[in-house]
């Protein structure tokens, strides 16, 4: 049997009791589903995990892949646990009804993509990408294209990449450049290189669909000049399918995430790779911005994932580990104690517990406003999107930074075990230091907050958030030993209104890089409130449970716990705004000067 | 030519400049040393880290140690250089001068151990293990024992190691089971298993020499009745050196640090393997103390050489890296500036500088404690010895755990790359991971702090640490410039004061658990104001050579460079003393109880 990676009952407490996903079922576009099939589907989710998933973790490390004349080899279990994926619908879980897809929620797809990276998180953009280009050609391709590549991406048969990044552009998009030039029949011819590329070659699909950037001949400079392309592994030609000479030159090892290969992609260096226009030329960007948005939450998931498999192995370890006596302990001929019995120990899987369950409740809010700005109309569709836009940054980067601190805590509870390869600390270690980098940096995402999201629709979208949180603290206020927590949290929104407000300044007299140098603290000092948010709202949710029905055994214990680990967040990790609000407000400009010298 | 993996202009600051190294010559213990020749020896240093060292980083990570029936074989390019280890010198730095020994101050032995380190950490211990259990021989063992093996080990043809840890005890001494059962020719008989043996076994020395801990038959429980001794892998025997049945059955795997093994040895397996007792039976906790300060000590040079080396990478990378324009360019067709002109990049080089810079010094005053506390008498060398033992467990923590921040923030700097095999970034986030753990884990560290340390002799050596502060902060006001900053420190200590105050209630109750359950919050805020200390005092000496002195060029830079970063780590890092009392003088305890279901 699969060890523990996560917990179900949480994960049903965020997704029906604290997101109420039900809710959603009231709209047409998700009038055919319901509880029970949510429900058997997370159960199968987690099947797949424990039977696919799981028992490969290590091995999908170990045995990493290998890229030889310009074709990559990955491990060989992935191969059927990625028809698994097509076959059980997996991959067309949020797309249409009428393209053959489930038409789900994306809060419930988050639980699942939640579950599959929990148990084995490196195989899992293999399907996040195949669903994410999918979605692309959906939304944006034309018919031809969508009947082309849809249906065999989701049954599985396909695979689908996202290639961005370049040697040169990294998260500066608008230096790319790869070059399309236009045929006579209508097709593209493609030129350049893309690194970094996940997933960009393997042995387990009939083709490969990228889905590439690239500038056609004459195109404007900058964002403006990107256009998007399908350019596929193989194409079609006198109905025979022929190489299209895109290869993955090679592949960069890395310190984790191994199983998913990093392919330098090189296109048309015989001339002769044809990519197909998606939509209208130009609009590349924004049209990638749909899926690198989706996409930025779901790496906000890689990383609560992995946090959540590290968490419960440190507390089963923890649990069975005996060592030391207790402080209070007089006694040094008693036998040790289990580790969990030590204080610090107990911050350590505290913090984890909380900062998973913080995360996960994030993700899902978010998950839910994707949901309903398609469903809702006119201001509230509004409302929802803005929202979603606003929180889309700190899903990403909270669950990751937070996270890697999370798995270090848990490497940390086991001692020296948890730098060995005898336990699966280190793997998570490695694993997670990827997600703070990849989908735009957390410096990148800080800017695109404060720089972008905090002012977008003339602050609209922050009235909004202030008005969330200010219909949890309310509710909260109603029970008597939530309203210390309530209050507090006003206050930090107080605060973080003024941090806003100075920071502003800077903006108002076109002082951008004042403006913006420290927005990775702004970030931060954001994230902890938000998530304080995301805990009282959970602990609002427990204690009316507790009140009202009065639940026993362990669901009692499951409902205080949710108020202990919300104290924790209020106690332990709530004050650390206060030495950032300082550093936010202080006038002493240290990381502005063109003076290098000050790293002589 | 190697890369720069550390300052050479910045350790001659810190050890002569700002801790007045020199001064140590005026003692009839190291009369015999001049500056001329420690200059020599820091230039050889270097020299060997970058042809011997620096080189092999990443070829002995990737290539790591075999253990095959018993024996282990580990880097080929270890031999060679271990041979000019010992052929050098390097090996008896501190060894007294009628060893053979060069009874160098160990201030400047910690500079060469930084510099190794800084050039390839994974294979050091060999080195720093030699040097400590010799020094154990030398400090307590009979002449007999010191004849035997000191001449050998400090040319470096045999190595030594330190065994303590069993599967069963590891931070928890006392419940250690390795046997010694005496012989009629008043050697004995050694029993049990000991893991994580650094460098426990290796082909490249003619013996191995562990210094190893186990309890005589009949001792009394706990740790007073560990006795320490000698057991080599090989004995003689009738002219001739036999196994002495003393072997790695296997060695752990690990994430980082991989050239030097990590042994599970077995002794006594077929009940033939001899032990020689070190000084008194029942003293071994004692005697291993001796080295396991100093050890703790050397783990903090172990932080903060790796993190040294990750910054110097990721310094030239954001010099040269193109990616993106400045944030107040308007212009996108614009050439993309170098990465080091983004205020975030410049934020996290400077964080990395102010913590090696700091932790450097810090380590440095430690090692400058140590020769003073063995040079001077009386009140003197007692004062410099609780102020030794009080700032080890600082001294241990602060250079590794903000060593990890600082390698995760040059790891950063490099994007996408930093994750891959490419550069040497992921080898220094894996290596650097150990350093938390190994030597006592912070927890242990922060148990020790709180515990032990802050309260000894009555509270004398934290009275002798607010008057070294103070005397740093009183000469700091007497510039214009630094006055704000010593006014800062002045009050940080104050409020630290009252924090310690408020957490000595819970040890006058007789509530240890209590007392001690935030120790490693303690510990944070204990180590952002002692830097800050050290930061301050590097401040007073630049401020004092520009103003006295004059500096041009590259040296202006260097002392204006001073200046900038102190003030990094005053307005950036200081800030989170706020958060961390405020958490401290908190009452509401979360993390002593009895119940497991707060994980529920």
């Amino acid at each position: 049997m699969a060890k523990q990676y996560y917990s179900s009952r949480n994960l049903k407490f965020l997704l029906y009791e604290t997101h109420d996903a039900e809710e959603l079922l009231q709209y047409e576009r998700f009038a055919h589903m319901d509880k029970e099939t949510m429900d058997m589907m997370l159960d199968t989710a987690q099947q797949i995990g424990d039977t696919h998933l799981y028992p490969h973790l290590k091995s999908m490390d170990h045995d990493e892949p290998e890229a030889k004349n310009g074709a990559v080899t990955v491990h060989p279990k992935i191969g059927p646990w990625f028809k698994e994926m097509g076959e059980g619908g997996w991959l067309s879980v949020n797309a249409p009804l009428d393209s053959g897809g489930m038409q789900a929620p994306t809060i419930l797809e988050s639980c699942f993509s939640f579950i599959f990276q929990a148990a084995n998180n490196g195989c899992y953009p293999f399907v996040g990408l195949t669903k994410g280009s999918a979605n692309l050609i959906e939304s944006f391709g034309s018919q031809e294209l969508k009947d082309e590549f849809l249906p065999k991406m989701y049954a599985g048969k396909y695979t689908g990449t996202m290639c961005l990044t370049e040697p040169d552009a990294g998260s500066s998009l608008s230096d790319m450049k790869s070059s399309a030039t236009p045929q006579n029949d209508g097709s593209y011819k493609i030129k350049g290189q893309k690194i970094f590329i996940t997933a960009g070659d393997h042995q387990h699909a009939d083709n490969v669909i990228h889905l590439l950037l690239a500038r056609i001949d004459g195109a404007p400079a900058g964002t403006k000049g990107i256009s998007l392309f399908v350019v596929p592994k193989l194409r079609e030609e006198d109905g025979k399918m022929v190489p299209n000479d895109i290869i993955a030159a090679s592949i960069f090892h890395k310190m984790g995430q191994k199983s998913a290969p990093a392919c330098h992609m090189v296109m048309g260096e015989k001339d002769n790779c044809v990519g197909y226009l998606v939509g209208q030329p130009n609009k590349g960007l924004t049209y990638m911005f749909q899926m690198m948005n989706e996409a930025r939450i779901m790496v906000g998931v890689t990383g609560v994932s992995i946090a959540s498999a590290a968490y419960y192995s440190a507390l089963e370890y923890a649990n069975e580990r005996p060592q030391g006596r207790r402080l209070n302990e007089k006694d040094p001929l008693k036998p040790p104690t289990m580790i969990i019995n030590h204080p610090d120990v107990k911050r350590m899987l505290l913090m984890q517990k909380a900062v998973i369950e913080g995360s996960l409740s994030l993700v899902l809010e978010c998950a839910k406003y994707h949901d309903l700005s398609h469903t809702t109309t006119g201001d509230e569709q509004n409302k929802y999107a803005l929202l979603l836009d606003l929180l889309t940054p700190i899903a990403k980067t909270f669950p990751c930074e937070y996270g890697i601190a999370s798995v270090s805590n848990a490497l940390q509870v086991f001692g020296g075990y948890g730098y060995t390869t005898d336990f699966e600390l280190e793997q998570f270690y490695r694993d997670i230091r990827i997600t703070t980098i990849y989908e735009g940096t957390t410096g990148i995402q800080s800017l695109d907050l404060l720089g972008r999201k905090v002012t977008q629709a003339n602050g609209k979208s922050i009235q909004y958030l202030r008005s969330m949180i200010g219909a949890t603290t309310e509710e909260a206020k109603t029970y008597e030993d939530l309203k210390r927590y309530a209050d507090q949290l006003d206050t930090e929104v107080q605060r973080m209104g003024q941090v806003t407000s100075h920071l502003l300044q800077f903006a108002l007299k076109g002082d951008n890089e004042r403006f913006l140098a420290d927005a990775n603290l702004y970030m931060d000092l954001f994230s902890i409130i938000t998530v304080g948010w995301q805990w009282l709202k959970q602990a609002v949710v427990a204690k009316r449970e507790l009140i009202t029905n009065n639940p026993q055994g362990s669901e009692l214990d499951f409902y205080e716990s949710k108020l202990h680990t919300m104290k924790y967040w209020f106690h332990y990790e709530m004050p650390k705004t206060q030495g950032l609000a300082t550093r936010l407000m202080d006038d002493e400009v240290l990381t502005i000067t063109d003076k290098t010298e000050i790293f002589a």
